[in-house]
């Protein structure tokens, strides 16, 4: 199996991203990859490990967070990620693309370079968070590339989502909900109230409307938003825990026998930052609802995320993601 | 001074409320109060106390949660609620209402009983949060009273959120920020990128669009939301807060040290509590946009929450909320 790997995305790349493919090597036997960026460089940090089964495209163009994607896409054919992008279209045996560099540009080449499963107009970016319950996650879907949604855009995203937690869970019945502000099935905004039936009529485990309050309860599995809202849900909830963590960070230190408990606490707070990294323990995020495997990873990735990433990759094309949601596609058009 | 109170709207009436009414006058020698509600239960619990001060108005009926709002207010002319709207109405010296019952029978009222400020289609409530800076508080408008708003919208919630803020914390320029997907002009939906320019040109503090993950940040004072969108974010923040604490909770109680810990940070845990319980501190939120001072407090509010919400009524009446209001209302349409 054939990965291509954008050595040049991301705030520590090249080298972390060339340790994580090394790591990845080593953890697939069958495994080979491409790393798209400065021949030399690359050639350097790999320092002779993954022999036989790396391939260094050389592409000595980078395309950062300043660069207008659509522009950069069109003219930087130079850059590591352009250069991956071909790969990954004119290559049948390479199943997937790994990169941490700019959202924008990792999306609008997506779509102009590998192009949407046919049927699905607004692919989608699905990060998973922690719930309340232990061993619990709950999957976001859309996080903010989709505005202005259509309720057509909706169903898609529950199929979407609801294809890529049962991969990754394990789980063929996810539970899927609306965010909606309210529980009734009246409730909600005009696109909601027209989403609602569809929804309901759709192939997926719908549960109905959910309040942004229930996002972290454990109660849901997927939760579908319209992209504005997922965007506004998924940061305003990064935002709180921030604020909590900071308001008690700045209590522990203004008292002295909180100083001593938080010694104490340690092991608590540990579990507590290692169970909000659900993230880190995937690497990156499938591009949902394009024809090929776009693994989207955070721009601070370590090597050991962009590893996870590629663990990933493999995991959704042994299981046939893509495909997956073809056929759910195919039945909720049929059901029409 | 003269604030009608429901008697027998929230979960803890009507013996809360009273209790709350009865700490209110002790606190403003000049006020007095009118208790609406079933005239035997309230001077039994009354028993004497604010004689002279206290005037009790005879309404046996309850609107509860289940009654349908706007209906319950047509029909229900013998209840608490409706008849505290009446007094309301039709007494120039009452100055304001506060209410612990039903949201939507509370707001429908005000809507159809006080009527609205001339020029304002939507009022809006206001709650306000702790941010992670000391002594600093976010107030959110709109909170989920309005769905599918349009950009004039944004504007008057922009109007009223800063000259309530202003009155609140005694700052005259508050900053005032539209919720979005990016801080940047262009970003945004349909509705906030034509909402951006309406409020550059009013009368307001805007410094920008600005993400969910800033809410709590302490760099805004008011954040203005679409109905649905602010819903979504209140509501996020809620539940990933508890979210958080239930981890925390559930990990202190796995692991030994962490429990011997947990009880030397009892005073942070009790600060923290403390910094998220703005809404008790301040009682209620009014609804603005109303003619007279609506106050709405939360369902489960205890007598401080009625005392508060009362003292919170007398400095918005003090200070001129609503006349406040109206003026910043004209000068933004003189710029038109």
């Amino acid at each position: 199996m054939k990965i291509v790997i954008d050595a040049f995305g991301g705030d520590n790349a090249p080298k972390e991203i060339v340790e994580g493919a090394v790591i990845a090597l080593e953890k697939h036997a069958d495994l080979e990859i491409i790393l798209c960026g400065d021949k030399d460089k690359i050639s350097a940090l790999l320092a002779g490990r993954g022999a036989g089964r790396v391939k260094i495209e050389h592409a000595p163009d980078v395309i950062t967070n300043d660069d207008t994607p659509t522009e950069a896409i069109r003219k930087k054919e130079n850059s590591s990620l352009v250069r991956s992008f071909d790969i990954l279209k004119n290559n049948d045996d390479v199943v997937a693309f790994v990169s941490a560099g700019s959202t924008g540009a990792i999306l609008t080449g997506a779509i102009m370079k590998i192009g949407r499963i046919k049927g699905i107009s607004r692919p989608a970016l699905a990060p998973i968070l922690p719930t309340k319950l232990p061993g619990r996650d709950v999957l976001l879907i859309d996080s903010g590339a989709n505005v202005d949604c259509k309720p057509i855009n909706l169903v898609h995203f529950a199929l979407m989502g609801s294809a890529y937690y049962s991969i990754l869970y394990g789980d063929e019945n996810p539970r899927v909900a609306l965010l909606s502000n309210g529980t009734e099935e009246h409730k909600g905004n005009e696109l909601t109230r027209e989403a609602y039936p569809l929804l309901k009529a759709s192939s997926v485990n719908f549960i109905g409307n959910t309040e942004a309050r229930e996002y972290m309860s454990g109660t849901i599995d997927v939760m579908v938003a319209e992209g504005f809202n997922g965007n506004v849900l998924l940061k305003g909830v990064e935002g709180a825990v921030g604020a909590v963590l900071s308001l008690m960070k700045r209590s522990i230190k203004a008292h002295f026998w909180s100083k001593i408990g938080a010694l104490f606490m340690r092991k608590t707070f540990k579990e507590l930052k290692g169970r909000m990294d659900v993230l880190g323990k995937h690497g990156g995020s499938p591009f949902l609802g394009c024809k090929k495997l776009v693994m989207k990873n955070h721009g601070s990735s370590s090597r050991y995320n962009i590893a996870a990433s590629v663990d990933q990759a493999i995991l959704l094309h042994e299981q046939k993601l893509i495909e997956k949601i073809e056929k759910a596609l195919e039945v909720t058009n049929a059901a029409d």
